[in-house]
């Protein structure tokens, strides 16, 4: 090792010259990390238990997947509401099916803000009440009231239907609220839409929200990117694009172009965005669609900040929802949201 | 994996019953990630040379591999002074050697300011004019003078003695200079005693630095952290905690515990620090290092800031100097000084 690194250093290049496409990583196994709290260390230690072969479902089956979701997700959220400490009401804002999650307290520079948000779920499952499950994290520990978009979904309705019910309730919202007051927010599926939605506003010369949070945001749905790679079996949430994730992303996007900015904003314009939370895991397939969208906001010219949880794997942070550290990311993205939204 | 997925939604923590210590994780091959320039290409391919045995060498080898570097890097820092439009000038101050790095043009906002360097090499390598290598990349990128701090090294001097002289010079620079308007960096090796001398001027009640940069710090070297394993060989430039850098760490360490907060930071008291930016890589052995350190400042009250380069092992920020993705993290870290530091 030493030979190699005093060539890096003092050469800063020589290493170069052994150049190749692709490299062999052993096997290894890895310990859970001793370095998260005891609940975490319980979401991170599962091997995945997922398929790379595609799943080769019929539109029925694809809708009774989702159905699956849709009634674990809303036994789930019924949980959540008593635990955290919020009422979660149904409601339709422009035409689209939204929750309106309000927490016990809200905070008193909250009281004039509001936050849309857009569920993750490869923008196939997670739909009815599930929505909300993250919603009613970011309720709960910022304090705050948030309205989850209920948006309708393939096979029935792909692209850009999702993107259309975002932006219909984002128009209706600001009708009543100073855009600079209200913040956009989602995870995953979630948080490319948080970023494909403000491309959209931007070309519609729309005003934009105020502050936007994008976790984990399936910014890229081609498989490119580093850690599609290296935290491919490492990430045991997501596992591996391949399968389940690939069929979903051509599900949704339909005829169009994987490649087109409002399916994987990476390839889209980032100037002239508002300030930016990004929430990554060291173990997170999509690790690299969080980092590159960090850097190009910043080299856009826009203030971005990026955190980075220990030993998560995608979106751990909203699923291990009793772990401390869930906590503390809600409560990172509550005063970025405090430090730049308008009251 | 969709039913592991719905369980980890619907129940968020079924697949917890799994638990396991550890998973192994099979042989595979990753790409050179076609999402980074092509400089940074030649650096991320090859792979890493090293040996995980530990190198067992005397205090003589130790020094002749440490002599190896500095003449390697004494080269190479006069290489890029050229390329760089920097001048390096030896001097004393507190009666430690320093280089005395001045980029051709000073920013105006930058006149009444400095930054205070401390090199990496495990604590170990790099010392000499190799020291100021990556002052010499901040100089020129930030428009700012920059002191860098040619530390004591082990065998003949182990902790405290880097530590004892960064303080010496800090101490000095201080008294002409406000150190609000001073800051303080450095990577790896120079990122932990960037931490461990804050924490130092803490109990000491001394001026702190106006702010940070820790890059990519060597904030546990215990090989504690996720990362430690995940990003074992895939990281091209550490590799593993097993051989060169465990024996690096005991033979600073000398009989003192690596625990020991002003060895491994991340175990210090963090509160009161200076807002503090932190780098690391998506392949990089002290990611955990790095985000395990972030979390705990902002935990601790503080403002912390952190970038995380696409398919960088540790470190490839100053060693690939040529990558465009080098000069914009040390622009992205020179925005942040002048963010921080007073005028």
């Amino acid at each position: 090792m030493k030979t190699c690194w005093i060539a890096l250093y003092v050469l800063a290049g020589t290493c170069a010259a052994q150049t190749a496409t692709e490299r062999s990583i052993p096997a290894r196994t890895i310990p859970t990390p001793a370095t998260v709290s005891p609940e975490l260390q319980k979401a991170i230690a599962p091997a995945w238990q997922g398929s790379t072969a595609a799943p080769k479902l019929t539109n029925e089956e694809w809708k009774a997947r989702a159905k699956q979701f849709e009634d674990g997700g809303t036994q789930m959220v019924e949980g959540m509401k008593k635990k955290f400490s919020v009422t979660v009401t149904e409601q339709k804002i422009g035409g689209v099916r939204v929750y309106d999650v309000k927490p016990d307290t809200i905070a008193e520079a909250n009281r004039r803000r509001l936050l849309v948000h857009v569920h993750g779920g490869a923008y196939v499952f997670s739909g009815g009440e599930a929505a909300a499950s993250e919603a009613v994290l970011m309720a709960h520990h910022g304090q705050i009231e948030v309205i989850s978009v209920d948006y309708r979904m393939p096979p029935d309705f792909p692209f850009p239907a999702a993107l259309d019910d975002s932006l219909a309730v984002w128009k209706e919202v600001v009708k009543s609220h100073d855009p600079k007051n209200v913040g956009l927010f989602g995870t995953s599926a979630g948080g490319g839409l948080t970023l494909a939605t403000v491309i959209k506003l931007k070309e519609l010369k729309a005003p934009l929200p105020g502050a936007l949070m994008a976790g984990t945001p399936w910014a890229d749905l081609t498989k490119t990117g580093d850690t599609y790679y290296t935290n491919e079996f490492v990430d045991n949430v997501l596992g591996s694009n391949d399968g389940f994730l690939d069929s979903a992303a051509r599900l949704y996007a339909g005829t169009h172009d994987l490649k087109e900015p409002l399916l994987s904003p990476i390839y889209g314009d980032l100037s002239g965005f508002p300030p930016t939370i990004l929430i990554s895991g060291t173990r997170d397939l999509f690790l690299s669609n969080t980092v590159r969208v960090h850097q190009k906001l910043l080299q856009s010219g826009n203030r971005a900040e990026l955190l980075v949880f220990e030993g998560e794997s995608h979106a751990q942070y909203e699923i291990a929802v009793d772990a401390p550290e869930s906590g503390a990311a809600f409560r990172e993205v509550a005063q970025f949201f405090d430090r730049n939204l308008g009251k």
